[in-house]
């Protein structure tokens, strides 16, 4: 059976359980509830571990965004999610811990505003490019969707020795920077930041993103690298964005990913 | 327990749901669940994900062929089955969004009078053949059930830039002629076209296809690939095709495999 | 819980199905579980899928062997296992179809009156193997339990172009030649067959020769091979296949395999 | 729902089965929980299979130390877990089988009073560092975890051909002196030692030191090695071994992991 949750309109044939009368989801309700699926996605389909988080920009206030407190992605509820302002601070108060990485979700919501939501991750299948510096490049049509080109971000540039997170508002900005106009940056030893102008696009574009490294260091052990034209990767992006595709998966993913009890 | 849906014979023992009198299922009926079955066998062996798709041809009408609506392929019942003309239009008027890729389907049945079943996917283990562009040859026994020879299409070859689709009917023909009398094709960028003189038989060339891919991509880190002879491909495809190794392997991918609620 | 199943010794606390007063399961009945479990386990380890099998002697009758009849291992119940004589003929007549490849169980035990188990396999770490003739060695511990060499057959040698299959008694007898006094022996192209002196040492062996290969391949890409010294493989093996080795895993190994129904 | 088990302060809204009154659990019973989870972990995280074992440092009495009997890592309940004096012998007297290599973990704790835990591991991703004798390093910040260094104990050096097992005094004294101030040792042909200042740091230290194992070995296929900087390695293993880090970890692996019955 579907999980109804994985659709975009309010179910009405489910009771609600919070109220007496049954009442339709507002649109910030079904975007949080996305989220929440979004951080249990990636981790069913193997992108974030116990470590790598997603966040979503508030809808009608363009100054905040949305991300869990701290856990692993998989057991992220509802319950867990926190409002902050872009300067990383929260909406109310909480005594929760939250994510020394929040302020690259905010770095990249406050140079992008076409940006509606991010993804931080470790996936097995990048991190070879991230320690190597080998550039990651469309070789199968649904890698496109990672975006035109793939900068990297070396947090020694600007900042030297650290312990490699983007934990202060600097790095955030200096990472962001390197994020340029695209949606997939490789941060050199330490994983992938990616962007989406929804959610449902950002884990797209993280999950293919992840199996074109896959293919591409697979196929760089047979001979020469022959990937996409630019022309092909800009049209295989365009197709593979669009909600036919994307809805077909997020169906799939929902159906595929525990559900909060 | 073994699921009877995997059997070819009718089920006597189990009642029908639909009508008040037991009723034998149509070979037809018969067929559409093996279908369904085949979808989701596809999936459950890493063949297919949220992309892909596998049709079948029309029992007594050859001019027309069954294929699932957009959805990913674990997911289909029979109820999402539609029938289609060889112009691609459906036999029924629907509301539900079809493939664009029924196109490439078409175009095989249409080229190939002995091909009963076609299955499109971008296996993992494929892809970075379609990348290298490295041939694809049979190097155990259960991959030459592949076939003889693994052509290439190049959709830049007549297209150009495109989004790697095979979108329209020139497309479809272009790549049905580059299948010739082969059973099996890797198109470049993008992943491969299977077909079949059964379900089952498609079946099968897929998953030991791609079983194939994988071996022979490991072996080639190893030293000079030294594949099955001519002879040899010609008998172990006649051996692994027969009902004695299909049947096998069927009665097991419907085992492992979830059925439709 | 454990399952009970996994140990050598009869279960005291379980009823018997089959009779109205409680009754000792006899050495055979004991040992014909084992061989069903067997079954079931090497499917659960990834060593065999839709094709291999495994076989044990009867402990009174040495020349006969008990196997299953044509089904995928981890569907074998105790009702399809067969008995043979060594000319592979049934001893109670049957209309189940045999594997082709029992001819290959009978030679090694008709050359092997030390074998009491065989498993034919194709498994996916050892295959790269078989295609590339680089020879199998043991590099860990647990692969010293493959024996003290890993010969290879070549079908092609004596028999020419054919299926790959071992499916005649000349061939059986050939393919059990080149096993000669060891207990791993590697099919060019096709597989591995693996002799124990008992079922549960052959499994063991079948399973940590594949996670040899796995190993092997990878410290491949790494620098110049660097194996066990013969002493060093001949005490590991013998260590390894003691009962607190062998026993301690096949426990494991019962618990995470499905038991039929 | 999240197994209340996993967190560090007792359950105060879990009935206790062994009393009639609700009892705290000592701290003694929660550090040999953890233990068993500590086990089940490694397993369910592929660091360990049928061998590999885990220990803990008796917290009031330093001259002793906990671990299980002979049993697989998944399978193993708090009765299963002995208590052994710093000569390996059991303090209460027992039947049950005791691991030859417990002299290993004896060893460690003899020479390093820092060291609380230790696990002996063979996991796959660390076994081809083990057969080549490349050197393990951080190339990701998680792989920091492994500390500063990663020496190799080669058992060849002081006792010739053996079985490769540390199943003496003096085996398990070399191979501690081998592991000097560091964290994680690499036993070439063999697998791992893995010591930590808390079990779960130690859990943390295995399971992510596999894990960089991985990247590693794909990075190594793409060109120059190009690991973290001593600063960054020492600013990263701190960082992620704080509880921040640990605990969320640890929530999910108990999350993941089947509980004893």
């Amino acid at each position: 059976m579907l999980d109804r949750r994985g659709l975009d309109r309010p179910n009405d044939d489910e009771p609600t359980t919070s109220k007496a009368t049954t009442a339709m989801p507002t649109s910030l309700e079904i975007l949080l509830n996305d989220l929440v699926m979004a951080s249990r996605i990636l981790a069913a389909e193997d992108i974030v571990d116990s470590f790598g988080h997603v966040s979503v920009r508030h809808p009608e206030r363009s100054d905040r965004f949305f991300i869990s407190r701290v856990r692993a992605a998989e057991l992220v509820t509802r319950e867990d999610i926190v409002e902050l302002e872009m300067d990383c601070s929260p909406v109310r108060p909480t005594q929760e811990r939250l994510f020394a990485e929040r302020v690259l979700h905010a770095a990249v919501y406050r140079l992008r505003p076409d940006v509606k939501s991010v993804c931080h991750h470790h996936a097995p299948s990048v991190l070879p490019f991230c320690v190597s510096g080998v550039a990651l490049v469309p070789v199968i049509h649904l890698g496109a969707t990672m975006g035109a080109a793939v900068p990297f971000w070396d947090s020694r540039d600007e900042f030297g020795d650290t312990n490699l997170l983007v934990a202060t508002e600097e790095q955030g900005l200096s990472m962001a920077r390197s994020l340029g106009p695209y949606w997939t940056l490789l941060l050199r030893r330490h994983g992938a930041t990616v962007a989406g102008r929804t959610i449902r696009e950002c884990v797209f574009r993280s999950v293919y993103g992840a199996r074109n490294a896959q293919v591409q260091w697979r196929a760089m052990q047979m001979g020469p690298l022959q990937p996409l034209t630019p022309g092909e990767a800009c049209a295989a992006e365009d197709f593979n964005l669009t909600p036919i595709a994307v809805d077909r998966t997020w169906e799939r993913w929902c159906h595929r990913t525990s559900q909060p009890a």
